[in-house]
């Protein structure tokens, strides 16, 4: 087992000449999906033939899902006030990374994906503005927005809008990281009922994952922000964090990281935050270590090969990279195809599980324990998985099946 | 010359199967402009070769006019209210045509196109909600957006918004019905400041053809709505309609359409109204007759060929047919080419005059005073004109050119 094998390209080696060449005009094309020859052509998809199909929708809604791009088409949304590493970069500096983000949509399942970024920021004038051009499409990722504000926008547009809504940097991030986790547990015997997780990090991701591993099963979770454990007797909890407090932390604990640590097995980071060698040493034996803040994760590489037993990160140049392309385009996918309205937690617990099984017994090791960003296999498992579990829910799973 | 010639397919002549056919799934395709094919790739476009572009941007926010889309991306945006002749179908229905605009964009000028329908209907909300996604694009087409509230649309977004905002019902409409009319002059030998002209409608189209003629140096304008001629002693008007009174209807005329017709040279129809023999035969003889009404001129075809000298319509399958492909697509990428900020009224006169120029002395004809619709002789020269017209204002002509 090496550790320290690279596998891939750091920013230092990127040459910023082709770095601007990758993005010179913009990343994405707009095409027909026909070619329009002659007159004929253009009376079909054009006047006056258009006008049909617009009759068409107008009597009956449902149809536009066939005879537009909305059933196959996602926004890809951001305010740009968490823009990767970079922060509050705002809307223009932001769509470099949601047209790449909609180049992996295209290329991994073909998906029409569009980036709009927003030029407001107050909740409900964010809501309001997504809502308003809603129709165009037939789902929306959210992405790059801060917290506590993603949490109330996902849930306000979710509730507002019968299409899915789905905030990656959350959801994407605890499902692939779930994923991963299951894989730890596979390979080295614990039960995710065993786990004692310490998650450094209450942001989009941190709120998620908590969320995610208690549906998942493990028992015992404590999140850390930067004054210490969330836990009900703290006065400056906003609701978000009053509502994690609520299903964390059941030893009741208080304190900070030193508290926390003693006796986890298992350590989540999503902070940005330094974790040292003192705190990693009171963890029960062979923890499991993912550190996903990026570039540098929060336990340095060489403590966390020093006393993990599975160590996980968001880097890409280092093994069992946690990335989110793992997840979001199976799942917009899947849930296209299963005519969702939303994006279950069954739903993401389906794409989880599907991530997790494409490694087999034979293949599971300390340093796979998760696919590939580019593995060909993981966007139709997901997808499959997803529009599976949303039919169950939705009660259709029969009449797709049979 | 033959004026009974059908050029095209009229709507009953389509079938319904290949019109959705035509629309299945769709009609755009959104795809990576350079493939992703490995990791290497994707760290270029994506993390972490991405941040660097998105730091650059966050500098220098002129460069993501280089670095992104928005250089060469169009958001097509109607809210629904006025399609085709179909009126206020709502956003969903609303979308076909969008799509279908932005397949023309794709196709005559290779410009990124992307529809947005919108689901508020408020002039202001309408306004705020397209300014929140304006940092997405790089220019703004308005479409089928119901007047008088497109007019106040325009303008706010035009004032709030560094992009150029082009509502083509009305500037479309009324540069490619300027050029023909320029052309009529040509081929029969009056001048433009010899027309008088009646234009039947006061809606999107009217009202900017009235705008664009009179600032063409056409000197006798008379509109009509459907309560008569639109005059300053009238108690009804509209702020649009009180703007119009201004600069039209020199001679001071009131009444009706029975007043307005005696003695003009020049019909346009934009009104869907029907206007019957009796009225044309007071015209001055041989006049030029618009009727853009579709799929029914106003002007029965009949007695426009038994009167009229030269004879237009909006309907392809008739000759001279006035279609707005021939503007909007090489304004846009004129627009884009000299990095306009708005679409002034030399840039749209300069459209014009290109559209009209395509035809050459020896081919100009009663049948042919309007280049066809697929002509790929068309955007290019508009590109160029609107390209030239708007470095003129800018000052930056000669940069470009030498």
């Amino acid at each position: 087992m090496t550790h320290s094998k690279l596998m891939d390209t750091k920013v230092e080696d990127l040459s910023m000449n082709d770095v601007l060449a990758a993005h010179e005009g913009g990343k994405l094309l707009v095409t027909s999906a026909r070619p329009l020859r002659n007159k004929h052509d253009l009376s079909l998809a054009y006047t006056p033939g258009v006008a049909e199909v617009c009759k068409l929708i107008a009597d009956k809604p449902e149809l536009a899902r066939e005879y537009t791009g909305t059933g196959h088409t996602v926004a890809v949304i951001s305010d740009g006030t968490a823009v990767l590493g970079l922060g509050d970069i705002g809307p223009q500096a932001a769509l470099p990374v949601m047209e790449g983000k909609c180049q992996l949509f295209t290329n991994f399942v073909g998906v029409n994906a569009v980036p709009i970024v927003l030029d407001v920021h107050e909740t409900d004038a964010l809501v309001d503005a997504i809502a308003a051009i809603a129709p165009s499409f037939g789902a929306i990722n959210l992405e790059d927005i801060s917290a506590p504000r993603c949490f109330d926008i996902e849930r306000k547009l979710d509730e507002r809008l019968d299409i899915p809504v789905f905030h990656d940097d959350q959801h994407g991030t605890a499902i692939v990281l779930t994923a991963g986790l299951r894989n730890a547990c596979r390979l080295t015997g614990r039960l995710l009922t065993e786990l004692q997780v310490v998650i450094s990090g209450a942001g989009a991701a941190g709120v998620a994952i908590a969320k995610m591993l208690h549906e998942a099963g493990v028992p015992d979770i404590i999140v850390l922000d930067s004054r210490g454990i969330i836990e009900p007797s703290r006065g400056d909890l906003t609701p978000i964090k009053r509502e994690l407090a609520g299903f964390t932390n059941p030893r009741g604990i208080t304190g900070g990281a030193a508290e926390a640590f003693v006796g986890a097995n298992t350590f989540i980071g999503v902070s940005r935050g330094h974790i040292g060698e003192e705190l990693v040493q009171t963890m029960e034996k062979h923890p499991y270590l993912f550190s996903l803040a990026n570039p540098d994760p929060e336990i340095p590489m060489d403590i966390a090969y020093k006393y993990g037993s599975v160590v996980a990160t968001g880097r890409s140049d280092l093994p069992n990279q946690i990335n989110n392309v793992l997840a979001f385009p199976g799942i917009f996918q899947g849930a296209f195809a299963a005519n969702a309205t939303s994006i279950t937690p069954a739903m993401k617990l389906a794409a989880s599980q599907a991530i997790a099984s494409i490694i087999g017994e034979k293949q599971l090791d300390f340093d796979y324990i998760i696919p590939s960003a580019l593995d060909p296999r993981v966007a139709p498992a997901v997808s499959t998985a997803v529009e599976e579990a949303a039919r169950k829910e939705m009660g259709t799973l029969d009449e797709h099946h049979f």
